[in-house]
């Protein structure tokens, strides 16, 4: 359990990275929304890796279906099912995964969970379990675009230790797919790429954090005191893969000020709305939308496949050492190498 | 709506600053666990304020009572309903606070989303909401240490700039204990101690990190994709008042990792278990437990309350400044001060 | 768990019929209702024991206090926490229920799921339960009315074999206060008392059936296809106690019915709004209101405390027998008595 | 919304009677179950409509796909996706239904809610919707059988004025397949079988009602007190298309018995465990099993659809006769036609 997401919008996701396909079923979309399979296959799209030298080489067309849910180009108010087939399907190159755990993946835990994994990838978590999150999104922001003129906008702030200069209040869509790193700050895109690419090269991967602006929020959104807005989006982005860190506002920065530096003075604009002179708070007050533009950032962890040789075990418990590329080289016996000096000691 | 929590041990909590009282039922405590009393008022008499100079005046003794779902010194499997009466109320305290929104506060939000408003203190949004949460958690932690050998543990890890050096393995609740601040790094704790003190004489206040541990889970809890274990934790720390950042294991800091330092490397113990050398997945891969202690920090920001005039409007849009203490000295024309540049410019 | 109902409109009730109180917190009411605690007082008055001859003679105030929620007479959109008080505590009077199950009570499969039991009355599966429902209920049915003009009545329509004549369209609360036997059907319930008081006389129980029908419904409610709004309205009256069966529009007699008869016929009424001519729908079609009066009737079983003498068993599985007024009498061998011929056939 | 179902094992159904495909993803099947598609087919094959002479002639081959969550054989604890697609798509056939409600149908209130209709067909109404919880059903069926020994088995009981004779604790899956009409009383199925035709040939349709039962349950499922066995079973099963009416054990004829006669008595069988010599209770007492089978009986309508001419409206509000067949004959001005006569009244 735990494929299923929302309460007004409640999507449900399906699909193991390799099987017949991953997809989602969407609930609780308002009918008459204009719907076309391209709004939703431009997002796939940009989501799909092999687009540049720097992602996985995976190459996959994810064409997008719509099963149900949306007539004569508008949608009906009932389930919309979206399915993408699965193609690139190569068990031959997972077949040294069967029985080995790969380091800082969740192969250990989905045996120790449920006792069964699909071995011929990372199974449901896998990052292409993600389709579904971005073609129910796809449709989601469509939705808050049209229904209430919300933008929402997220890019790379930073990478290793690359930090970039973005505006939130300004940035757009076409900025951030100026480069392939998706950074909208160019010089800064530049320095990353010749990051990544470099520790691409030698078989390692970095983490980074992504930023993100929802602009033209209405004041008033979010569900106190569990449900609030902040941590309805926490629990979201934290679920997203290789994500351990999120901040909303200030974040952990904020802790360096004081109350006196930290508030957002309120004042009258002149049409006479209630705003804020700084944007400390996130666009968030005691868990509801004050109107200013929400930002939040989440931090992701590096990659964790890399082609440098790596210590593990695998499922009988023998010492396994990962050699690049994910070929295992050696199986040593149990609670004498080095790597077992933690549990001697 | 938002005041219920939780899938299979259920909370719903209830209760403003000022008014009855405040509470929670719990749904879901399964039956025959010993439970009194006094083991929910241990931690609701951590959590009470005025316990040492640092922390608000408010003074009460906040005496929980069992309404239902306990017989005989045991849990009966049905709801348990806890109720904490409110004694301190003072309303002429607030009577300024009727009108006017305190900045980082949520009186503005609060009158956006449902126009009105408890003006007799923080309603809803006060701390005091967390007597409910503290209550329940009390049961919880119980049924955790009992049911599964779990202990949860949490400390002040960092005031403003002064950072700990605390085990997370070793660290004890007596530890924790030992001073005001709660902080078990004792050098810290008194550098914490003079540090908050002195911004509080000044009318000012401080934010910082807690940082939380639970050790001895078992590996396999936690439920893809969306209700990944940190997923679930991030959204209940991030609904606590003032959170403003969440992070699980390496957290941001990881990121300035290449995913071969980042990698915890998985080997067997002596007696056959898989473990990992190294925890910065904080316990948790691919959303469900290892087995290693689970590893979370929370960051809160500065109190908003402070004694230091402060810029703001009350309902009609008036410029008002709030003294030292919340006293309001003055309201002036909207849209011609200088804090109104901003729209201005 | 199993305590908590309700979606936009979130109830959560708690409470044994001994120990503390019984209540429930309210999640969703939206603001500003005026809400008053003597409204909520006259539905618990109407629900009370001891009103008239016929019912149990349990005297109890049941005094209902408001916790939070409600400021300044109005609702603050945050939970309203309602606690009513137990006070007819009498536990030598169960004393005897100790190690006996009653039958058709819930005392066996309490103690088969829990493994414990309040066994100083029916703890959570006492009627008294329904004090959080009828508490809660007075809310709802405020709201309906001032939010929606929806109006809700119910009475009694069967009492074993004696049915009565009533217009849903037409019957008023007035006419179904007129008795105790709260039917409208005056001649009905003279007939329906002397029965009613005759078994009562005798020491024995009837059953009967309740209807209900909510006027003034607008068309368009109802979430198809699991929550279509008879699913709902099913499962809260069937989980009410002693309820064993339920009937939208016409029900099991619509079966003796052919489709040429049982559809509906579609109009439009002068001012062009779409109508049925009839109403064997129960004011619901596809799981959604279409604006007529939704009618549905739930059979409640004969009240299983009796002053009879009944064949049972207790914990030890030994034969019992149950005297009048509920006093064990003598406990016989097992697998030898009579009762237990099913099992020696 | 509303076409999301259950706690630990959760549906979620999409799709229309025309268009893409109908399916269903499965949340919460344990892991580690033996799962073959020819199972869930079996069960669809029984649902498909065009098996004899009395079912609607549509011709579907209704092929179910797995799409996830299981892999050599056996489920992997993820989602299971399940499709699908529809064949029989004849959107001329309904043509005429573009602007004219069906009588019974929820033509009218699926365009009160959403404002938009799938007019090929019923769309989210139509019974093709069935075919997702079919086949969540058969995985639900084969879960409950393999982990917990319990035997779910339903029958028609009554069509129209002919009841059967059919005993719950011995009927079998071949007595119930042993006829078209799925009565397992030959001599009745014999009666409904020529009733159901004869209908049929005039173009009218009947109802009739289902029994169900199902054996092996142990004694402690449910969950007072709203999510009482008996409860969660009426919402499912009056979800259905149709479904008018739900009985648990005694159901509407319990109320004609007194409380003493009505009661279950409790026995030790044998082996000493606690069971009842008679079964008026349905298997289940308080809201929870106590180990005897559970009956249930649901009354369904009969098909709204007929070929016989009636009176309707069209979204213009103007009177139409819906001929034979379906075909509309005429248009008349409103309000004054007889069929009116209940607004000028």
């Amino acid at each position: 359990m735990g494929s299923v997401y929302g309460q007004a919008f409640r999507i449900s996701t399906f699909g193991e990275s390799h099987g017949g396909g991953v997809g989602v079923v969407v609930d609780g979309c308002p009918p008459r929304l204009a719907l076309d399979v391209a709004e939703i296959q431009k997002d796939l799209d940009r989501r799909r890796p092999g687009q540049s030298v720097l992602t996985t080489p995976r190459q996959e067309a994810d064409r997008v279906e719509i099963l149900s849910g949306v007539f004569e180009g508008r949608t009906l108010g009932t389930p919309i099912g979206l399915l993408v087939r699965n193609q690139d399907a190569r068990p031959s190159a997972y077949e040294e995964m069967r029985d080995v755990y790969r380091p800082s993946h969740a192969d250990f835990t989905t045996e120790a969970k449920y006792g069964i994994r699909n071995w011929q990838g990372g199974g449901r978590a896998s990052a292409r379990e993600t389709i579904g999150r971005v073609a129910a999104g796809a449709i989601a922001r469509k939705l808050l675009r049209t229904l209430a003129g919300i933008e929402v906008l997220a890019w790379v702030s930073r990478v290793q230790g690359i930090d970039s200069k973005v505006d939130p209040e300004r940035v757009s869509l076409a900025q951030v797919e100026a480069n392939d790193v998706r950074c909208p700050d160019a010089a800064a895109a530049e320095q990353m790429f010749a990051l990544i690419d470099a520790v691409r090269r030698r078989g390692d991967s970095v983490g980074g954090v992504v930023e993100c602006v929802a602009r033209g929020v209405p004041a008033g959104l979010g569900e106190p005191v569990f449900d609030k807005l902040e941590a309805d989006l926490a629990k979201a982005l934290i679920s997203l893969p290789a994500a351990k860190g999120f901040e909303i506002g200030s974040g952990f920065a904020g802790t360096a000020l004081t109350g006196s530096e930290h508030n957002d003075p309120f004042v009258a604009d002149p049409s006479g709305r209630t705003r804020t002179t700084s944007n400390r708070s996130g666009g968030i007050q005691g868990g509801i939308s004050n109107g200013e533009s929400i930002l939040l950032r989440v931090a992701f962890k590096p990659t964790a496949t890399v082609r440098i040789a790596q210590q593990t075990v695998n499922r009988a418990g023998e010492a396994v050492v990962l050699e690049a590329g994910g070929d295992t080289i050696r199986a040593c016996c149990r609670a004498r190498c080095r790597w077992s000096r933690r549990w001697s000691a």
